[in-house]
């Protein structure tokens, strides 16, 4: 292994041992953000030798059942999954994976541009379930890491104008470098002032709402915000029940779509990566080696920064 | 006019003089499901002449906006609609209409079918956007009149299976008559035990559901019933705000989509009536001549039957 | 294995020993329409146990590519695929198939049902990319077996009315009884004759055209033929280079669709099957004994019924 | 009036007097890419006054027939259109046009950008039919002006890296200045050895291709490029009847999907260029003032330049 990203989840399951109903019950690997450098494979595997340098995705359905056969293979639900108990992560020194979900690298895309393909699906995943496409609008609520991502996709993808809202300055400072149009520093405004807001900012309400936050406040202002017509896309996860305003979205027609993880992204992002089309470099703002990994996790932990990495190789601790 | 069928949403403007943000202010004449005879057409038409019997699609849009020209023109905010204030309906003796909105009947296709394609309307317009198709498995939560027209459709369009939901036993027995499979008498189950006896009567989660009712515990009981990857529509209207479990929907990415109205339903129900695909007609459950319309709403108030429908012209009583 | 039907793909391997690249260079056993009981599992099976009867998809991916990722497996260029040289069918007593592609038999669904999933998938996928809906008017060329199943799935995906042609009246006579409703025996129209005869059938012309015999002459009727903004699919293959109106189809946007056998059907078919949706009985018009396999051969190259059936389990030659 | 492009056709009418079956019989007033000021509104026009700048989409349907409301009005048999005989464009001083088909500019689009969105719309409409979008890999056959248009648009959506082809090296150099990632100049290659040095650029075969001259050999070419499951669509119109490998594309599922004009794409167009995301300006190679009109109709038929600009204003020059 060579970089490995640590995630929100990764603090999650050190700090509480579990997410929801996933419960760490035996010492686990943390770790699904990451890329490294091929050692072996297996007799059958042709598109990898050793010395490839590739990308993992996380997640391996275990059963070709009916998700897998129809695309979705995300939903699949005896999945493997990189650090959610009890699948163990790639945080360490050597990992063996599914050759199927290795993407190698092309020479000029980095290891930690391979480890980000992880952040950056999600944000592919939730653009792509959204619908975003030349010309959109888009809203963005909240500018944490995949807020930013979101940001950055939606753009690519032909989004004409994209408004980001969150609480901090700072964070909407960072949000304006990766490509947002418009930021809103929301205070102590209504759903339906939020909304107003971001109307104003684009000159039309957007067709397309990302909600990164899942805050209840802000999922209420992502549906009064939606065009008639259009979407909200639920990226941020909060309490299980929500109190929303489902009419207002049902006699608009606003679609209102979860995502879980995400399938089929590695190509798309290898590719946008390898034409530099996309720039996800100044999502790392902090670098730790393997051994200070305790530090990195405090790191993130304080919420410092965007994405903290973690350099697995002891010989090489380039990006 | 000949055949007008009366709606719940004529009753309630009747004894409430408003629904949400629609108040009547001045007097206004009721109907909108409505079939008749051309008497006259302006010069410019030429699809129709006098005589020919019409079924009429009661929302006409009044402005070329973006929502007509990507054919979503239900959603216009300035569209005129019969018996919505300010706007009259036509459960009247003579009434004039948009010709582009007016649609031939076929000689095998009776008044009161061309009266029925308003409420048949909504069900297509929802298994539509569910994406009801071949071999789909569909839960319809609440068998009133548009519950049935749900189940008749979602079977006209491939569906394997439907199970249905009520409280009364009368109506769960009516639908299915019409096509449902499976019925379910609810009680005072846990929206989760609702889940479970469908996917129990299914053999497996019914991909898509369709929520009639709009009370809060459906919708609730749709979102855990729909399996992963899954659509659950909202046709029911209850309260403007709902306590639903969100994260349940979102991590599954079980979609959740409204319906307003219809739109492009007229021509599909013509062709299905002409081909005797669908049969409508046991939805018609009482007949009173317009001179008697007090009474006829008097009977749609105290929720007999399925559909009551007002006879306009004195000289022709037939169906 | 207990039926399997057999294809004109059978009979053409065992005439010419090859269909365009594809060479028989080694023995092989034919068959790829069947159904059996399963004797033996693997270790990780949980899905089928011994006794199950089960129906046979023939074609199983060997690698997770991009399209098997997608849900387009259908077109893994390395798929496994029953009776297509080098890989053998399953026309004979004992056959070994990965378990995710056995799909359990409900118990009111008999094996010759199971085998004749086949040739409805052929259907489904062709008709679920000609995107049939609800109303749709459908111009079927050629009335052999698969445009008879395309005759049964469009029906059933809501098509309000069905034309299908032929040289044959008695194929056009099947094709009636399977539920077109219309139908046009083809002499030396051209192809723009025939495109009128259907469009004064149906009233107008249809949205979708699905071409079935591969002849020069009919991939043109089924451009002329289909409506503004549709879709022609071609199921049927002939010469590898044909003369086509190009540009009447591009400049009225009629999209131009192939099909390569079929994925994700299996489980539409048994569902349609079990609810008893869908009768595909009397495709079968002849049934012989494994040991009488030539004598059934022969039946089939004469083109005489519709449907050959070998029973292949000597102790049972129900349906 | 202020600025008009010339197009292909403009040139074609002027000097053949008819494209296919439109043939001009009466004088008509040439020109269809136009900008211009509002000068006087109908009593029931809101969205626009006196003084506005405008875009002018070409092509208003009569009537509301099925294509309109289903959003593709462009393939409205009765729809008018700007210089397709009868119907006269816009080339001139002064214009009517139904408002809802202009569209206002934003203070910071200049005239010459609103004239161009009507070659724009072509390349925006045959992406959005391609189905571009984020990590595509395009080939875009012939670099010519809609061509050029479409490299612009497919990279906007998000395409990873799109090879174009043209027998004129100073075309090439253009397509690579607008961002075409490569480059082929082709001489008397085959069209297979065209596919396979599209390939041999990619890495990997287009999922979608781009087709934008006519010839029969390009189409070819297109088919056998295209990746199994991608889209070829038709831009470019050449002779009615062409030969194709069509057995070639239906069994690798390559759609065939042509374009006519566009729809929907004016208010796309408009949100791109105000928030600078897209830079059509290189395009005008030349302007004439009106007066000199014949003088620009020459040089557009010689070939020079990509797009010549007529201006219609004589008090303002300016692009």
């Amino acid at each position: 292994m060579h970089s490995v990203g640590i995630c929100g989840s990764d603090v999650h399951y050190w700090q509480h041992g579990r997410i929801g109903d996933f419960v760490v019950k035996d010492p686990m690997v943390l770790g699904h953000e990451a890329s490294g450098t091929v050692v072996k494979v297996g007799s059958g595997v042709t598109h990898l030798k050793p010395g490839d340098r590739v990308a993992i995705e996380p997640g391996v359905p275990r059963e070709m059942d009916e998700f897998c056969k129809t695309g979705r293979y995300n939903l699949s639900p005896t999945i493997f999954f990189c650090a959610t108990p009890p699948d163990n992560g790639n945080l360490c020194r050597y990992y063996k994976h599914s050759a199927s979900y290795c993407y190698k690298l092309p020479d000029n895309v980095t290891f930690e541009e391979g480890a980000l393909i992880e952040p950056l699906s999600v944000g592919i995943h939730a653009c792509k379930r959204a619908g975003v496409t030349l010309g959109s609008k888009v809203f963005v609520s909240g500018s944490g890491p995949i807020g930013l991502v979101n940001v950055l996709v939606a753009k690519m993808m032909g989004a004409a104008a994209v408004v980001i809202t969150d609480l901090s300055a700072s964070r909407l400072q960072k949000a304006k470098e990766m490509g947002a149009d418009f930021t809103i520093q929301v205070k102590n405004e209504t759903p339906q002032e939020v909304a107003s807001k971001v109307e104003s900012l684009l000159g039309c309400m957007p067709e397309i709402t990302v909600e990164c936050t899942g805050v209840q406040a802000c999922i209420q202002a992502g549906i009064y915000a939606t065009r008639s017509g259009g979407t909200l896309v639920l990226v941020g996860l909060g309490p299980d029940m929500v109190t929303v305003p489902i009419v207002n979205a049902a006699v608009r027609e606003v679609d209102i779509r979860g995502i879980f993880r995400y399938c089929n992204t590695w190509p798309v992002a290898i590719a946008l990566l390898a034409s530099k089309r996309i720039n996800v470099k100044p999502l790392v703002t902090h670098r730790f080696p393997l051994e200070k990994a305790l530090e990195a996790f405090k790191t993130t932990k304080r919420g410092e920064g965007v994405k903290v990495m973690l350099k697995c190789d002891p010989s090489d601790h380039n990006p």
